[in-house]
């Protein structure tokens, strides 16, 4: 699992990356159920929207077996230090889980303009890569990029405590315009499996799911482990505080629990 | 303009056809302009969202020149009277404005159940035909369509009176849910000019806009003459009274106006 001179070519101009069919339909399966039994969890680490559905959970790698896996998977680990050229630890871990019809909105932000300022992380030496659990369609809220936003370093955000239950700091519209103007505005849509990877700069956002079907992405935030945040004023389940570089497990890691626990092909 | 027997076939169901291209970079460009001069005016026909920014224009056909041609379009009128089988008017004319940022949420509904309530419209001889006046995208709110659910006749459905500033004969979640397990659940998109036309029975939706991109349609709800309105409750520029007959003009109508106005080919 390395990425091509093309790939890299292309995530350094665009500022993410698509990687169709990288998990199988019966992992991805694995990971659905897993998703489902995380959401009916009491804890903490799990948020809701103010209609008491799921939102997000965090650090699920803590206390789910598939999770866990899945946040060792060498498909995931290994692009990623290819990208930040060494070993990652993992700053966050959270399965967000945009709900049929409740499923609210992520303003425009970009993740390191929050890392930097909530948690004190030194530089954009970190990424997100993000496994789609559910199919993505344009119809149940997919994630907006706007290419080439990256190269614009930290923009001037506001922290915005209002719109939903997760505090985010935001950019504000003339800025997105600005940028969408030049970079336009992209959806990337796909099959559960699909995995997307992006630059922590990247200006994202994604919009309200109002359609009957769920989309739940799983997203790990991968730090170079020279890199890792100075101050510990967030919850340690939110912006955690284990540095380990991350060793890969096997290429079958989670394909050993379709086995298991006896999940068949969907086609 | 006539419609194919493969494309009769497709309408019948899945209640909806794409006809990409319809209309030329040109033709859509005369139409932006039109809209937004239509969108400035302060009119009782036009609606704006809680921010003030536009959301519909209704009956422009009969203040605003291209808009007035675009209604009697034979790419539009055609078709129509083809599926419903005979000459029809204009039951309903509306710009819908998505605009960037602040576009709002269109809830689950068919257009035949407001219709049939409101208006006593007697059978649902009578549909949508939707011209997008800009690229339509996955990230500026598309609209959703549930395939096949116009076959279900009309379903019972509440009357929202508070999730936007236009009240709509809404679906309950059990039943979008149950029809979109069928018939799932789809966003055409495409580029400015393209037409959707959709039977008024269809279960249909849009999502807010978050985008930077604003995403205007205009739809022409047309009616076989025979299956006018018995009920004259809602304003006469939002249920029409005028059942005359539609005649429709030349193919080069809206072309006419690019050479007047000196808007120049896009590419």
């Amino acid at each position: 699992m390395k990425l091509t001179a093309e790939q890299r070519i292309q995530f350094d101009e665009a500022g993410y990356l698509f990687l169709p069919g990288c998990f199988s339909t019966d992992e991805a399966a694995v990971l659905q159920s897993a998703a489902a039994e995380v959401f009916a969890l009491d804890r903490d680490e799990v948020w809701r929207e103010s209609s008491g559905v799921a939102r997000t959970a965090f650090a699920s790698h803590t206390y789910n077996e598939a999770f866990r896996r899945l946040g060792r998977h060498p498909r995931l680990i290994e692009p990623v230090r290819q990208i930040l050229g060494g070993p990652v630890y993992m700053h966050q871990y959270k399965i967000n889980a945009k709900a049929a019809f409740d499923g609210e909105v992520w303003q425009w932000h970009q993740d390191y303009g929050t890392w930097k300022r909530d948690d004190d992380m030194p530089e954009p030496r970190a990424m997100n890569i993000a496994v789609f659990v559910d199919d993505v369609t344009a119809a149940n809220g997919p994630l907006l990029f706007i290419p080439g936003s990256h190269t614009q370093g930290v923009i001037a955000a506001g922290h915005d405590l209002k719109t939903t239950s997760y505090p985010l700091w935001t950019l504000d519209r003339e800025t997105v315009t600005r940028l969408a103007e030049r970079g336009g505005c992209v959806a990337p849509t796909g099959p559960a499996g699909c995995v997307l990877l992006f630059s922590s700069l990247l200006v994202h956002a994604s919009p309200p799911n109002i359609s009957p079907f769920g989309r739940t992405i799983v997203y790990l935030s991968l730090c170079h482990v020279d890199n890792h945040i100075r101050k510990f004023q967030r919850e340690p389940w939110i912006a955690h505080r284990d540095f380990t570089p991350i060793e890969p497990l096997a290429d079958d890691c989670l394909a050993e629990l379709i086995d298991r626990s006896g999940i068949q092909a969907a086609q």
